[in-house]
């Protein structure tokens, strides 16, 4: 295997000419067969950088972290014109699991069926992989409007602590925070052109340490039951749906993932009681505002208890405008499917992206992502290429 | 010590005579001396039936068990007539814990301030002590009216699976059931005289063990939260108090003791979730019409479920009659107390007599029992005494 994508790495690097990369199977099975478990050690990045290099693009390699958090990042821009459309992905797949349990090897990139098998084949590098392909094609047919950019991460499925977020603030400092950004991870449940997200919820962990007072259960009024006060606090905080969804997003919702007593004797009230949960929250609240909802049920069903959250991400929507509807109707042309403006699901990249401008996402089925036999349709993949391509010539139009 | 206690036996089989054993301090010292933690190597009780011998007892000893399971016990009656009243107690102790702990040795039975200090001072060799001295009174007095027994055990703060449910067996075989128990638990919370057990809860052990589907917390509707139906189940438990007692009980009490779901993960919701709690219930329930209730609402709330339940003992009640009020009565004339009659608190082996016989419960003041420096008031002693031979007095009346 090894032998086999240095020499695609070699290969790829000196002889990729426009036309090549208006093939977007081509340049996804070039990206598949340069495995990349985050954090992408670097060699797929760099075989995108030299394509984006052989279309014209001027390419800034972000490297950040240190020794084994070391994270491979670029941002490419070809054009100086406005609007100025960013388009973000990552290198970076998850690890295959048993290679043995798949039908092709994972990083050999077989086409079998009408489908392309690979790790990274939706989950991103066939998302890329169309989008290169598009412009590739503007530019032989004679150039790109507007400019467009490139933000490229290689640990998107890791910590991302030295991915997007570094790169924005470097885009930022250097003038580059674009009109528009599109995150190309795929957003299809089934089908592709069902789906838009313009948006994603926000994302909080709690943990409530509730102290009470450990006794006999036979004297329940000599002791304070900690398990009896979280249940309490946790009825509670489920009592009442914390909202009802608005026009975008759907209510947000509370899951109770663990509550840990670990008390082995049947005839004792233990002395402390806790649980975690998670919450998914729409734009009608904040990571604090719930906090402060969670530290309030507390004190009043359980004076004696501790409050510690983790905000992973704060809700964000990017009000659909000119774009949004630019790539919608590239859609429809391609697919003739009507998407959803969607922000369901887990949190991306694009919540990072959202602090500095407009973004929304849309790239290809995720049905089989992170998973094995992980693999995306040739057509979708054409189909892909071909909405990118009417995307950026209406959005520049 | 051993060599001490060694002399205390020997000294006591050969040489008490009715008039030593009408002194309850003395007696009880004797017992004191014999350490036997539960359960009771056998020491302990045979000087107890070397005294009850000593005073005209004919005594049956009733060993049970095998090994390290091995349990002496005995049965011993004075006289054939009626009423046939029984005295119910165990020679067994707790272990004293740190012996460095005690203000006192353990096995001392030292008298200091007013107090006899050692392991099963009140629990319950000196409410035997007292027993032994109020019959030896009426026996130096010229003789009991009716006829007494004692039901004597030496695992009773053990299993208890050899114990008095055995002996009682043999006692039902052979005619010997008595008219009226009364058990010499100690029953007092802090005054001698101030209450008197008739009956006592039962107890309930249960679990639960909820199924779900194990999912991402970003996509709950396509998991089923085992814990959110686990908190369905729990809180239609709490929801509506069980009772709200009855004459002689107070309500009945679940306590939940432990809810253990162990999952690390704040991005899964878990596959399973599982919770234990106890239940002290009156005689509006029995263990299971409680069964059935918890098996009831966890098949509205979490269809995929299994309550596991094991009855420790059913609640049991001996409506006051004759020898309840000759046994409040005798307290009244000693303590100048009117005695609460009184169902809360732990099981006792109590439990198991009144499946056979009317059995009520009175000792001395139980406050330090189970702890170190365990005493019993010498006063007490002797006016604990002085309310047995009343007792006795007039129930044979």
């Amino acid at each position: 295997m090894t032998e086999m994508t240095t020499d695609g790495a070699a290969c790829a690097a000196g002889t990729w000419r426009p036309d090549d990369l208006s093939n977007p199977v081509a340049v996804a099975q070039a990206l598949i067969r340069l495995p990349s478990v985050s954090p992408d050690p670097g060699e797929s990045q760099r075989l995108l950088a030299a394509m984006l290099e052989a279309l014209g693009f001027s390419v800034t390699h972000l490297p950040y972290g240190e020794g084994a958090e070391r994270t491979p990042n670029f941002f490419a821009r070809l054009g100086t014109g406005g609007p100025h459309i960013c388009y973000a992905g990552h290198t970076d797949v998850v690890p295959p699991g048993r290679v043995e349990d798949w039908r092709y090897p994972p990083y050999e990139a077989r086409i079998a069926d009408g489908l392309l098998y690979g790790r990274g084949a939706c989950d991103m590098k066939g998302g890329i992989a169309a989008f290169v392909a598009a412009v590739a094609r503007q530019v032989v047919a004679g150039g790109v409007p507007g400019s467009i950019s490139l933000l490229i991460t290689g640990d998107e499925e890791g910590p991302a602590t030295y991915g997007t977020c570094k790169v924005l603030e470097w885009m930022q400092a250097h003038d580059q925070i674009p009109d528009y950004c599109l995150v190309g991870e795929p957003t299809n449940p089934r089908v592709l052109g069902e789906m838009v997200k313009v948006g994603r919820r926000g994302s909080l962990n709690a943990q409530i340490v509730v102290e009470g007072t450990q006794g006999h259960v036979a004297y329940p009024h000599r002791a304070d039951n900690p398990v009896h006060r979280l249940l309490a606090v946790l009825e509670a905080l489920r009592a009442t749906p914390l909202d009802h969804g608005t026009q975008y997003f759907e209510p947000s919702s509370l899951q109770v993932t663990s509550i840990d007593i670990g008390n082995d004797a049947t005839n004792v009230i233990p002395a402390r009681a806790q649980a975690r949960l998670n919450i998914r929250f729409n734009d009608l609240h904040t990571g604090a505002s719930l906090i402060g909802w969670i530290e309030t049920l507390c004190r009043q069903h359980a004076p004696r208890s501790t409050v510690t959250a983790t905000i992973s991400g704060e809700s964000f929507l990017t009000q659909p405008g000119r774009e949004t509807r630019a790539l919608v109707s590239a859609i429809q042309q391609v697919t003739g499917l009507e998407p959803a403006l969607d922000t369901g699901g887990g949190t991306s990249d694009a919540r990072f992206i959202a602090q500095y401008c407009p973004v929304s996402e849309f790239g290809l089925v995720g049905a089989s992502i992170h998973k094995v036999d992980e693999h995306a349709s040739v057509d979708d993949l054409e189909k892909l290429t071909s909405i990118y391509e009417t995307f950026l010539r209406e959005v520049c139009a």
